[in-house]
C-alpha cells in the first residue's frame, strides 16, 4: 500500500518536476517589463523568493519607526545568544514594514532540544528527540541548512518568538509586562501578521500531485512534511472517512435504486432491519479502524509518544500564578483545577444551557410559524413566494445566533483558562458542537419523531445534505479564491500597471519586482481545520443518524466527500498562507464525539425503524407494546454490540505497541543506570 | 485519615505487644513436658520458630532420597553464584522430608534488581527500582538482615526457584526438560508443598490489631506489608465496598421500615423513583472513588507505576516459541496473538456458550417443574416434604454443573496460553462471572420479568442474600478451623500422647519439639483471593441491581460484608499457610465486570420500575405505550448521567497524577541525557 503511494508520488514527481522546467523556459522567454500588466498567476511566477527568509512579520501602516526599532531590539537580542536574524523591508503594496525572520543555526538546534523534536539518529535507529549534547548522534547534522527541514525551522523560530516577553516598555503603556511580545503586539495593533513564507518547489509539486490528482491517495506524507502533523492527521481522517463511505455507499444505494424495489414488503422489512445492523457494525469498525490508523500515522509522524500532560509546554494564553514545579522543580504557571471547574459548572454550564434553549425555542417556533404561514397564504391565495419569508427569517436569525454563540463559547473557554492548546481545543470542541448538534438535527428530529413525516425528511435531508455543501464549497473555496486573484490583479496593476513613485527597489535592468513574502501578504490566513472537522462531523451525524430514513445520504456524502478533499487542499496550496505546523498525536476530542455520535445515531436507526411501520409489517401479531418492547429490546443489543466490539479491536495495532513498549524500555534502562 | 489511621494501630499495637509479653510469660512458668498432651493452641505457641527458613518445600513420603539429593543440587547450584541455602529436615507427623530454604544476601539483591521491586532510597527521596550497581543509594543497605522484609525475602526466593528448570535429568523421564523445575516437580507428585513460613509476631499483632479489632479501620499498610499487595487490595476494596454500602443501607430502610409505610401511594411512587436515580448516582459515585483510591493505594504500595505489558516476564506456565525480543534484545518466549484470539473465538466462545445455555435451559426447567411438582402434591395431597425433593436435585445439578464448567474454564483459558498473570486472571474472571451470572440470577430475573411476581421476588432474594452468605462463611471458615484443630490434635496426641520411637531430634532435657513449619505443612493452602471476589461480585449484583424490589438488600450485604471482613482476616490469620506475596495495581478485570453490572442494573431498576405499576399510579392517565417510552426514555437519562459521571470524576486524584508526572519525567531526563 504505501509502497503504491510513494510509486505513484516518484511518478506525479518526475512529471511535476518537467513541468516545472517548461514553465521556467517560458518565463524566462517573456521576462516581464516595467509597465507590463500581468495576471496574478505571473505575478506568482515571477515573484522573487526572499534570501533567508523563513517567517515573515508584518506591521501595521500606523506603526511608527521607533516601535518597530524596539521590537526588533527584542527579536534580535543577543543577551542569551539565542537571536533571531532580522532583515528589516518594506513593502510598498501595503505601505508598511516588514521583518524577514531566520535564525541561526545553534539558535535553532536549541530551540530543538527545548521542544524535544524528534530527528532520525544515524545508522537508521529510529527517532529520538533532539539533545545539544548529543547533536553528532543525529543523522545529516553537518548539513547546517538541511538538517532542519524549512517547516521545522519556521516552528522553531516561532517557538523562539513565543519565549520573548514584554520588557522594560514603559513608552508603549498598552503593552503588559512579562507577558508574551508577539500576542501583545499582535492584539495591540502593532503586528499585523505573522506566517511562515511558502516554498514554491515543494508547493508547485503539492499542487500537481495533490490538489490537482482527483483520483490518486493523497500524499500524505509529504503533506505532514510541508504543513505539518495537524493538518496531514485532518486530511488523513477525511481521507480514511471517505474511503470507508464506500461501504454504507454501496450498500445503501443497491437498496435504494435497484434492490429494495423488486422486493415484496416482508423482506424489505427484513432488509431494512439488516441494513440497521450494519450501519452499527460499519460505524463501529470505522471508529476503530481510524483509531488504529491514527495510531499508526502518529508513530509514523514521531507524534506518538507524548509526554505526559503535566511536562507539555502551556499555551502561550495561559494565566497563573508563578510556582516552582513539583515535577521538574523549574519555574511554571500555576492554575487550580477547582477553579476551573467551579466556573465550569456554575458559569458555563448554565450559559450554554441557555444557548441551547434559546435554539430550541426558536426552532420549534419557526416550525410551528411556517406551517401556520404555508396554511395563511394557501387560504388567502397569496404568491407561493412568499413562503420563504419565514425560511429566510430563520436563516439570518440563526446565523446572528450562531455567531454570537461562537462569541460566547470562545469567550467561555478562555475564561476557563486551559494549560494546554489540546486542551483548550477539545473543549471548545464540545462546546461548539452542543450548539451545531441542536442546530443542525433540531429540526429533522421534530419532522422525524414530532410530526412522524417520513416523506418531509427525506426531503429536508436531501436538501440538506446537498445544497448545504454546495455552498460550503463556494463560499469557502471559489469565493476567496476570486477575490484573492482581485488583489492580485490590483498588485500587479500597482506595481506594473501605472507608474506611480515608489520606494520598492528597481533592478538594474530597470525590471520591477515584488518579492514572495509581500503576494503572501495579501493572502488569506488559515485560521486551523476547526471549521472542517465540524462541517465533517455534521455529514457524519447526518449519514449514521439518518442512513435508515434516506439511504442515499451516504453516496452524497461520499460523493462530496471526493470533492471537499480536493478543494480543501485547493484552499491551502492556492489560497492561504502558509500555516504554522503543529505537533499532535490524534484528533482529540473529535474522536470522542464521533463516538458518542455513534451511541445517538443507535438510537435514532432504533427509533426510527419503529416509526417506519416495518416491525409491525413483519410481525403484524404483535401488540403496540410488544412492538415498543422489541425495538428497545434491539437498541439494547446493538448498544452492547456495539460496546463489545469496541473492546475487541484493540485501539492500537500490535506492532505499534512493541514500539512503544521498545521506547519505555530505553527510557526505563537509561533511567536505572543514571544515579539520582 | 491515614493519622487516625496510625494512632489507632499504633494504640493496637501497644497494646497488642504487652498481650504478647505476659502470654510469653505464661509459656515460660509452664513448659510443656514430654507426653503431656496440648491443645492445639499450645501446641502452636510452643512450637519453634526455624532459624533461616524463609521458605519451605516439602516432598510427598513416596519420593526417594536420590531424587531429593537431585532437587537439592538443582537449587543449592552455585554455578552461576546464585544458588539458595538448603537445610534438609524429617517430620514425623507426615514421614516425609522437607527443605529449609533461605538465600544470601546477594542473591537476594541481584534477584530484586530482575524484578524491578521499589525500595526507598535515602534521604526520603521516595521509592526507586532497586539497583545492584548503587545499592548504596538505598535505604538501610548496611544491614543485610533487615534490608528486605520477610514477606520480600520470600518473594525473592520463590522468583529464584522459579528460574530454576530441569536439566540433565535423564532418569526421571516424568520431568520435562527445561521446564521449570518447581511446577514440574509439583505436578509429577514430587513436591507436596511450597510456601512461605509465618512471622510468628506479625501474626499474632495482625490477630489483635486486623482480626479481633471488629469495630476499628482495618489496618491495610501492615497487612500489605505481611501478605503482600494482592490480599491488601482485595480487604482494601471490600472494606471501601462496605463503607460505601453505608449510604444505600440506610436510604433504603429508612424507606422500607418508616418513611415509606406512612406515605401515600403517590409520594410513594416519586420516592421510589427517586431512590433508583440515586441508586445510580451512588453506583457511579462508588466505582469511581475506588478507581481513585486504589490508584492511591497502589501508589502508597509501589505499584502504580508499572512497565508496559510486554515488558513484563511471562507467567511460569506461558509457551511459546523461543525468539529474539524486538525490545529488549534478550531471548524471550513469543505466541502470536492470532492464535490466541482464533481459539477464543472459535473454541472458547461456543464452548461457553452451550454451557451458559445449559443451565439457562437447566434453570427455566427446574423453575417449571417445580412449579407442577407443587400442583401435582396439592392435587394429590401428599406431604409438603416433597415439594424439595426438585429444589435439592437442582441444587445437586447445579452444584456438579458449577465444578464442571469450573475446569472447563479453567482449561479453556490455559489454551488460551495468556503472557502475563493478570491478563490469565482478567480472561478466567470474564469466563467465571458470565457463568455465575446466569446461574445466580437467571431465576430471579424469571421471577421478576416472566412471572412478575414480585412477593415471590422478594422471599427469594432475601432467601438467597441471607442464608447463601450464612453458609458461606460457615463452609469456608467454620469448618477449615475445626478440621485444622482435629489435624493439630492429631499431631499432639502423634507426638506427645504416645511415646512412639521417633526420629525427631530430642531436646537435652528430654522434652519433644515440634518446629513451626512443621505445623504449617498441616495448614491449608490459601488459593487466592477469586472466590472471595467473586462472592462479593455476586452480591453487589443482588443490592444494585434488585434494591428496589427488595429495600433491604443493601443492609443485609453490610452486615454481612462487616462480618466476612473480619472472617476472611481470620482464614488468613488462622487457617491457611502464608501465601507469597503478589505485586498489582488494581483489581482487574473485577472492576470492569463490576461497571458492566452497573449499566446491567441500571436496566433491570429500569425494568422493575415499570413492572411496579408505580408510574401508572404517578401518572394514571398515561397510556401503557407511553409508560413504556417514558421508562425507556429515563433509563436513557440514566444511563446517559452515568456515563457523563463517569467521565467528569478524574479516575486518578490529582496529586498522583502529579507524582507519576514526576516519575516519567525524571525517566525522560535520564533517557535524554545518555548516549545510545
Amino acid at each position: 500500500m504505501d509502497s503504491l503511494i510513494d510509486i505513484r508520488s516518484n511518478n506525479k514527481l518526475s512529471i511535476a518536476k518537467e513541468t516545472l522546467e517548461t514553465a521556467s523556459k517560458l518565463i524566462r522567454r517573456k521576462i516581464p517589463r516595467a509597465g507590463h500588466l500581468m495576471t496574478p498567476r505571473h505575478l506568482w511566477i515571477q515573484s522573487i523568493p526572499p534570501k533567508a527568509c523563513d517567517v515573515v512579520l508584518t506591521f501595521t501602516k500606523t506603526t511608527d519607526f521607533r516601535t518597530i526599532e524596539w521590537v526588533k531590539s527584542q527579536i534580535v537580542d543577543e543577551s542569551n545568544g539565542l537571536g533571531l536574524l532580522v532583515n528589516v523591508q518594506y513593502h510598498s503594496s501595503t505601505d508598511s514594514y516588514v521583518f524577514y525572520l531566520t535564525a541561526p543555526f545553534h539558535v535553532l538546534m536549541k530551540a530543538a532540544q527545548d521542544v524535544h523534536l524528534p530527528k532520525h539518529i544515524i545508522g537508521g535507529g529510529g527517532l529520538r528527540e533532539f539533545i545539544l549534547s548529543e547533536m553528532h548522534t543525529f543523522e545529516g547534522i553537518e548539513e547546517c541548512s538541511d538538517f532542519f527541514t524549512m517547516q521545522e525551522r519556521q516552528s522553531l523560530i516561532l517557538y523562539v518568538l513565543n519565549t520573548r516577553r514584554v520588557q522594560n516598555c514603559t513608552w508603549l503603556p498598552e503593552l503588559v509586562e512579562s507577558q508574551p511580545l508577539i500576542t501583545e503586539c499582535i492584539s495591540n495593533g502593532i503586528i499585523e501578521h505573522l506566517f511562515p513564507v511558502h516554498e514554491n518547489k515543494t508547493l508547485i509539486w503539492l499542487r500537481i500531485i495533490w490538489v490537482k490528482s482527483f483520483f490518486s491517495l493523497q500524499p500524505l506524507d509529504r503533506v505532514c512534511d510541508y504543513f505539518g502533523v495537524k493538518i496531514a492527521m485532518y486530511f488523513a481522517w477525511i481521507g480514511h472517512y471517505t474511503g470507508s463511505l464506500i461501504y454504507p455507499a454501496i450498500a445503501y444505494s443497491a437498496f435504494w435504486f435497484g434492490f429494495g424495489r423488486r422486493l415484496d414488503q416482508w423482506t424489505e422489512g427484513v432488509w431494512f432491519v439488516v441494513l440497521a445492523f450494519m450501519n452499527v457494525i460499519w460505524l463501529t469498525v470505522y471508529l476503530e479502524t481510524w483509531k488504529r490508523y491514527c495510531a499508526e500515522l502518529a508513530y509514523r509522524w514521531a507524534t506518538l509518544d507524548q509526554r505526559h500532560q503535566l511536562l507539555l509546554q502551556p499555551r502561550l494564553e495561559f494565566k497563573g500564578q508563578p510556582r516552582i514545579s513539583p515535577i521538574t522543580g523549574k519555574p511554571e504557571l500555576w492554575y487550580p483545577n477547582w477553579k476551573r471547574r467551579l466556573f465550569s459548572y456554575f458559569v458555563s454550564a448554565p450559559i450554554i444551557g441557555l444557548c441551547l434553549a434559546v435554539v430550541f425555542g426558536l426552532t420549534i417556533f419557526q416550525i410551528k410559524f411556517q406551517d401556520w404561514w404555508d396554511y395563511y397564504i394557501e387560504i388567502n391565495e397569496y404568491t407561493t413566494y412568499l413562503s420563504y419569508i419565514p425560511k429566510i427569517m430563520l436563516a439570518l436569525i440563526i446565523a446572528v445566533l450562531d455567531d454570537i454563540y461562537s462569541i460566547i463559547a470562545v469567550w467561555l473557554n478562555d475564561c476557563e483558562n486551559y494549560r494546554l492548546d489540546t486542551e483548550y481545543e477539545n473543549q471548545l470542541i464540545i462546546k461548539v458542537t452542543l450548539f451545531q448538534f441542536v442546530n443542525s438535527f433540531l429540526s429533522l428530529f421534530y419532522i422525524a419523531f414530532y410530526l412522524q413525516d417520513q416523506e418531509r425528511l427525506r426531503t429536508q435531508l436531501a436538501v440538506l445534505l446537498i445544497t448545504r455543501q454546495l455552498m460550503r464549497n463556494i463560499k469557502e473555496s471559489a469565493l476567496p479564491y476570486i477575490l484573492e486573484q482581485i488583489r492580485f490583479a490590483k498588485i500587479s496593476f500597482d506595481l506594473f500597471g501605472a507608474l506611480t513613485p515608489s520606494d520598492e527597489p528597481a533592478k538594474p535592468n530597470g525590471e520591477r519586482v515584488v518579492s514572495q513574502p509581500e503576494l503572501e501578504c495579501s493572502m488569506f490566513k488559515f485560521d486551523g481545520t476547526f471549521s472542517e472537522h465540524l462541517e465533517i462531523f455534521i455529514q457524519f451525524g447526518y449519514v449514521v443518524m439518518f442512513s435508515s430514513a434516506f439511504p442515499l445520504a451516504a453516496l452524497c456524502a461520499l460523493l462530496n466527500n471526493l470533492i471537499e478533499i480536493r478543494s480543501d487542499a485547493f484552499k491551502l496550496c492556492y489560497i492561504y498562507q502558509r500555516p504554522f505546523a503543529q505537533r499532535i498525536k490524534d484528533i482529540g476530542m473529535w474522536q470522542n464525539i464521533m463516538e458518542v455520535m455513534g451511541f445517538i445515531a443507535v438510537l435514532v436507526n432504533c427509533a426510527l425503524i419503529g416509526l417506519s411501520g416495518q416491525v409491525h409489517r413483519l410481525l403484524p401479531n404483535m401488540t403496540a407494546i410488544q412492538t415498543v418492547l422489541l425495538i428497545v429490546a434491539l437498541e439494547h443489543i446493538m448498544l452492547a454490540f456495539r460496546c463489545a466490539l469496541s473492546c475487541l479491536i484493540p485501539d492500537v495495532p500490535q506492532w505499534i505497541a512493541t514500539e512503544m513498549a521498545k521506547a519505555e524500555y530505553i527510557r526505563r534502562e537509561a533511567a536505572s543506570s543514571k544515579s539520582p
